[in-house]
């Protein structure tokens, strides 16, 4: 008998969409050595290097010792408690009326992203993505069978909600924005998110707005108005994420803000996809809203440090442009005539950098995408940068 | 504006699976108190009840204060130690040749089957399902638009390779067996499981195997022999939990056995769906793997005891029938012209007892469901085994 080569059967939709662009980033570095006098700087994930404080890892050993419930299964859709805080504090935040009953709990934020847009979309239905887009979200789209509708974004790396008017289709279910921005690192003016809900709600579909990174917005207050209309459930979805600001990523810990009717399609989701978020790491999220306001308010300007640090640096490169930089990120353009993908392989050996090309988070062949830079500028420190800057200044291509 | 009826939109493979078995049996006794001379029997979940031994405890405390890495993100396919630790553990056990790169670590087992089914099939595909069946895996499917191909399982509630090979059209990508059995609580011989095997491998479709109860399997040595094949990987899938052996169902952990090529597919689901499993889980995991062997062990003589005495104690209902009684489960016929829907209201009501019916776990409107109840009696001791006998026994339809 001639064996089908493996993997087989394989599912099309799973052999259409790319493999995770960190994990290949990793095995760029994988076995290679870098001198301790210029050791790697990775700014290819965002990601947290150093854990959480201590008090709040000692809050989460205490809880592995003591408390029983902490090793068992819970609720679907979050412990009651992590729900309710979190919709009291954002009532406060943004100035609406959010229930604990429109809030759930998922092992990470990528895991609310999957379980909101099942519930909106399967197999030949459409989602409007703005390009440069964050990976995963095209990849769910791709193994679901979602058709992304692809929006291009303005040279401010800014969506236009009239070119979104203009890609929906009658297989559009929802529309996705991330703000602050990934990988662009732009925050959507209030306006501009308020558009958005606005034709979502005309169009009769959904607005999922990712705030993974809106510890980090350097705008104080609200950062839009939409959880201020009492109506809000029934077009705005919001995706949250306990990972970065509270150093939590080894922990999974994400949030959805939607409808009840919204969670409870959301619940077989996660029933069947999680059974409940891990308990320890919503204790630990649960703590650090309790007692890590200022110590989240430090870390904000630390970033916000790095950031300047970051406009400041990029700007000493001739011919580069740092089309958008917050939250974590830096859409950092290079005047060189040479794929970014090839320019990224080409920093390990070259120059000690790690750092995801602009193509991963573009449609193949786009130029913008091949133009650019992904720098997670958030996990390295002021020098860090500086020493990022030098090290970017003198590569030739 | 005439609103549309909220979630709106909704992907209608979602509206057409149903709603979490487990979280509605919580509400059912959700407000309801229960006299202390005579508690609450929840026989509903399988559910370790206890925290795993304070030794364990005190390792992921140790792990959370002490391991940086404890917090941090790792590699999507899990921890590499532990990777290696299952493949040399299963090649003893099983007697065979298992890589560490054959190894994936997913938060939880049902994500392993989602992870899996992901990969092998999508919209318009189909797969062979025995009923009475573990109602995520159904979930999956109809969330992921694949049609269940029912295989009914015989008087003993094992499954008939012949009739799996009736059902095969040219849509099938997979058979899912689940031994020990949830829910009906039987081992599978070695020789069914073996022509499951060959009869996917003439197909060139996959044998998905959960394996999530193989610690309280009764019988000694390997409980079969597919991984003594040096070319198991090009159909067998494996899938194994870590929540029930070691007490860790608050931390989701599980793991997937399969081909490289398979957990290539593999990861990019589980990146885009979990990033990586949580770290102090798979920490857990490996210590236990590495210090709990006689204490699994002892557990599974508890479990053992537990099986006897609900076996013992079956006897005692007249009109009733146990038939199936392994790992976590009891499959038990009743004798009454009533639902097992009904019954399982009543008997929270009348008897305190909280148990699924078998029509969370058959086709709607299947008299094979209608007629029974699932016991997860390996949550209650022998005592307790024996109450929910006498309550059983005073049911009056």
């Amino acid at each position: 008998m001639t064996r089908p080569v493996p993997p087989h059967p394989l599912n099309p939709a799973l052999a259409a969409t790319f493999a995770p662009p960190v994990m290949a980033a990793r095995r760029w570095i994988a076995g290679l050595d870098f001198p301790p006098d210029r050791p790697l700087l990775n700014v290819s994930q965002a990601a947290p290097v150093a854990p959480p404080p201590e008090a709040l890892r000692r809050a989460i050993a205490e809880a592995a010792l003591e408390v029983p419930q902490a090793h068992l299964y819970g609720p679907v859709l979050g412990l009651p408690e992590l729900r309710a805080e979190i919709a009291a504090q954002w009532s406060r935040a943004y100035g609406g009326a959010i229930g604990a009953d429109q809030v759930a709990i998922t092992q990470g934020c990528n895991q609310a992203f999957c379980a909101v847009m099942a519930t909106l979309a399967g197999a030949g239905d459409a989602v409007i993505l703005p390009s440069p887009w964050y990976f995963n979200h095209r990849m769910w789209l791709d193994m679901a069978g979602v058709r992304t509708q692809v929006l291009d974004t303005g040279p401010d790396l800014l969506p236009d909600p009239e070119a979104a008017h203009a890609l929906l289709t009658p297989e559009t279910r929802a529309i996705v924005l991330v703000t602050p921005n990934n990988p662009g690192g732009v925050e959507y003016p209030a306006d501009l998110v308020r558009a958005f809900a606005d034709l979502a709600r005309q169009a009769g579909i959904a607005l999922v707005l990712d705030e993974t990174y809106r510890d980090f917005d350097a705008r104080e207050g609200a950062p839009h108005a939409l959880f201020t209309d009492p109506d809000w459930d029934d077009t705005l979805i919001q995706l949250y994420s306990f990972s970065k600001a509270y150093r939590l990523t080894g922990h999974r810990v994400g949030a959805v803000l939607a409808s009840p009717a919204r969670l409870a399609q959301v619940e077989k989701f996660l029933d069947t996809v999680a059974i409940c978020p891990g308990q320890l790491g919503q204790m630990a999220a649960l703590w650090g809203m309790r007692h890590l306001g200022e110590w989240v308010a430090g870390e904000r300007r630390e970033i916000l440090a790095r950031r300047a640090a970051m406009v400041q640096g990029a700007a000493r490169l001739p011919g580069w442009r740092l089309t958008g930089c917050g939250a974590y990120f830096g859409w950092l353009e290079h005047p060189f005539d040479l794929s970014s993908h090839d320019m990224a392989r080409r920093l390990v050996t070259e120059a000690a950098v790690l750092a995801l090309p602009g193509t991963m988070f573009t449609p193949e062949g786009d130029p913008r995408g091949a133009g650019a830079l992904r720098i997670a500028f958030a996990n390295v420190d002021a020098d860090g940068i500086g020493a990022l800057i030098d090290r970017l200044a003198a590569f030739t291509p």
